[in-house]
């Protein structure tokens, strides 16, 4: 019998609650959920390779996080508390240009870490050094959707460097062949990207037929800007470049107005709601979720970078996501607790295109086992509330992705190494800058 | 040898960083904090009954949680995402009409755990069968201060009866005789008791030599009807009744105008910040916590009961606060980590009265490690930038409550039997409210 941690092998998960009911879980050798019921464990016991005794645990769908910049996890508590643009341009900017490939390796490699210890299977992710963050994600066993930060500055030189940049990155994933990595282009944002750079990004991605990763509306300041610059607001500027399609994820989106909510949802773009990320850098406004679902818009959530968080867990991001909406927007019925869960379950796992979110035959085996022998799960009077609104990530203590475990029992293999070195890698990048 | 858990004894924490410094720790057999520095493990070594090593842990004093109705845990998850008025007179005052005492006691004997477990080691409650309260805090071996939630709905009657029943309280607790656990006067609201109410209150919390734990201006109809009933806010109100004292409690403050925070400032109250409950009821505006610090205020955090949070865990509270504040008042350099920390800190043990929140030889042994050897603390470069933002209290690893061990290494003992009585009373009381 070999390690439960060393490959993808048949699983039979007995003794979990899913969906509401008492079920075991059978896994087959490809990593797709191949049985989900009362009779599982008697119809598959035999071809299981592994089992694992659930004890109760809640089963859910892995959690996907739709936008990230996984590697600022080096940059975690290294500058908070500050006017965005000076924590920009005095601390994260000046950091950020000493920045290796292996930072970025480690980087991702300490917040795939993180990800999995809190339930998250899948996560978008847009920074630079993407073939190093796509070498992290694919021995930590983890899904992403990659793509490399285009930035040109409307400057022309610019613009060809980061369109090869983003050429390059294709080629590599490509050549990787790993079904749990895919790419996508990522105009970083209508203030850092030309409208040429845009328009090529956008027929760049049809023509890959891959999806966009993009930020939107974050600020009051962008959307002003906006309008000074191009008479017109940031969504009507993205559409007319072709930047707003049903594979597009916009993160943030929090200054839409009615209009662009309705041409957002129109086009059936995928919006991250980043609440954490918003607060901290007080932009003052909440994402308008129920207005966007109600448009047609796929709503879904992420934790943006730990600079901004500081951490991925998107338990706590779905329980920030409920609460901020329901004060922003002055009503306590808003993002209901299932709502909330499906942000990143349903709605995270249709915008990165991995399976659809759910635990059924047929499916991708990206399951997680939520404890609940645990206080955030007594009483267990309603099981959706309390995994929104009392545990954390905390909670989780299997992770299972592509049929592969990756955490048993809160065990990790390899924690230790990991931590040391994102840990060595971070100061070192720091003593670098400060010796600049 | 005895068992770390099984009463006070002299103790050594080893290769812990306490205000940024590494350092060991020698706690007394009378459960104070004897010796703090890098020398203290050659100087106490011999005296020392039991070791722990901290192995590069943070050690920060416990956590004061001045806000709770801790055996509202046996309510979590039972209704959410309604409207206020609704969900209190069709879901919540309902199922409390059916507590018992024995509810009481596991719903604060569930509490107490998961505040252990988190890193919190005193509290401040309000609620009813307060008797029971106390016994469950007895057991738990943490700190609370308890007040009867003294409700005489404007009525003579059932003024005399709140009376008693304060009386009875403060008799049974003083007969305890146990350090950990103080009295207060608990006149629920404005909108709740009387003036006349108030006033007695006010004058037996005088008399008695204990603090006032009052709820204050939480919502927008509060000031309105306050304003229709009375013509002034509501801390006026509560100033002419003689509850606003350097030792009053106030919890919320959300709705407080310029003119109270000088009122409650000048009268050095303490004010408890609820942001988590405050969110998910919608209150719709922020307690001004710059304003009241720089009015004098002790500002101080709490959780608020579970039914209206969802959990007890008090630096997910912290960080929601440092969130709530920035993106409220619109500015990102508000209430910054340093300040954040401290209000469950010296902010909270400085309102509960239990020493002063701060690690120092002759401060009472109340200790938390938080584990460095975790991603929440991976990169380390500003470890209460991590405590605030990106950990939680589950990287609490070990919580010391008046120099006796709460919690080593995760383990709390009899967690598993506290957890199934919590959960079947919970299940019984829902029970008998559904068949009433």
């Amino acid at each position: 019998m070999t390690d439960i941690f060393e490959k993808k092998q048949s699983l039979l998960v007995t003794n979990v609650a899913a969906n509401g009911k008492p079920v075991d879980i059978f896994i087959d050798e490809t990593g797709t959920i191949a049985g989900i019921g009362e009779n599982v464990r008697a119809q598959f016991k035999g071809d299981a390779e592994f089992m694992i005794d659930g004890d109760g645990a809640i089963a859910l769908p892995g959690l996907a996080n739709t936008h990230t910049h996984a590697a600022m996890s080096l940059l975690r508590g290294y500058a908070d508390d500050m006017i965005l643009q000076d924590w920009l341009s005095q601390k994260i900017w000046p950091l950020e240009a000493h920045l290796t490939g292996d930072d970025v390796y480690w980087g991702t490699r300490l917040a795939s870490l993180e990800m999995i210890r809190t339930g998250t299977t899948a996560f978008n992710d847009m920074y630079f050094f993407m073939e190093d963050a796509a070498r992290a994600v694919d021995e930590a066993g983890i899904r992403a959707v990659l793509s490399y930060g285009f930035i040109d500055l409307f400057n022309a030189e610019k613009r060809e460097n980061e369109i090869k940049a983003t050429e390059r990155l294709f080629a590599h994933v490509r050549s990787m062949q790993n079904p749990r990595i895919k790419m996508s282009v990522g105009p970083h944002a209508i203030y850092t990207v030309s409208p040429d750079g845009l328009r090529w990004c956008a027929e760049y991605a049809a023509e890959q037929k891959v999806g966009i990763h993009i930020h939107l509306s974050e600020t009051e300041k962008e959307v002003n800007d906006c309008l000074s610059q191009y008479h017109q607001r940031p969504a009507a500027l993205l559409d007319e470049c072709g930047i707003l399609t049903p594979h597009t994820i916009a993160a943030h989106c929090c200054w839409l107005d009615e209009a662009e909510c309705a041409l957002v949802g129109k086009r059936g773009v995928a919006v991250s709601h980043n609440p954490a990320s918003n607060m901290k850098l007080a932009t003052h406004r909440a994402m308008p979720c129920r207005e966007l679902a109600d448009c047609g818009a796929n709503v879904c959530i992420g934790t943006d970078g730990c600079a901004s968080n500081n951490n991925l867990d998107l338990f706590e991001e779905v329980k920030t996501a409920a609460l901020l909406q329901k004060f922003f927007w002055n009503d306590p019925t808003l993002l209901a607790a299932p709502d909330a869960l499906a942000m990143a379950t349903t709605g995270g796992a249709g915008a990165l295109g991995f399976g659809t979110g759910t635990l059924a035959i047929g499916a991708p085996a990206d399951i997680i086992l939520v404890a609940t022998r645990t206080a955030c799960n007594t009483p267990l009077h309603n099981a959706t509330s309390n995994l929104v609104y009392a545990c954390n990530g905390a909670a989780v203590e299997t992770t299972i992705c592509d049929g592969k475990v990756l955490m048993l029992n809160h065990e990790i293999p390899h924690e230790a190494e990991i931590l040391q070195g994102a840990g060595m890698a971070a100061s070192a990048l720091v003593k670098r800058a400060e010796n600049a």
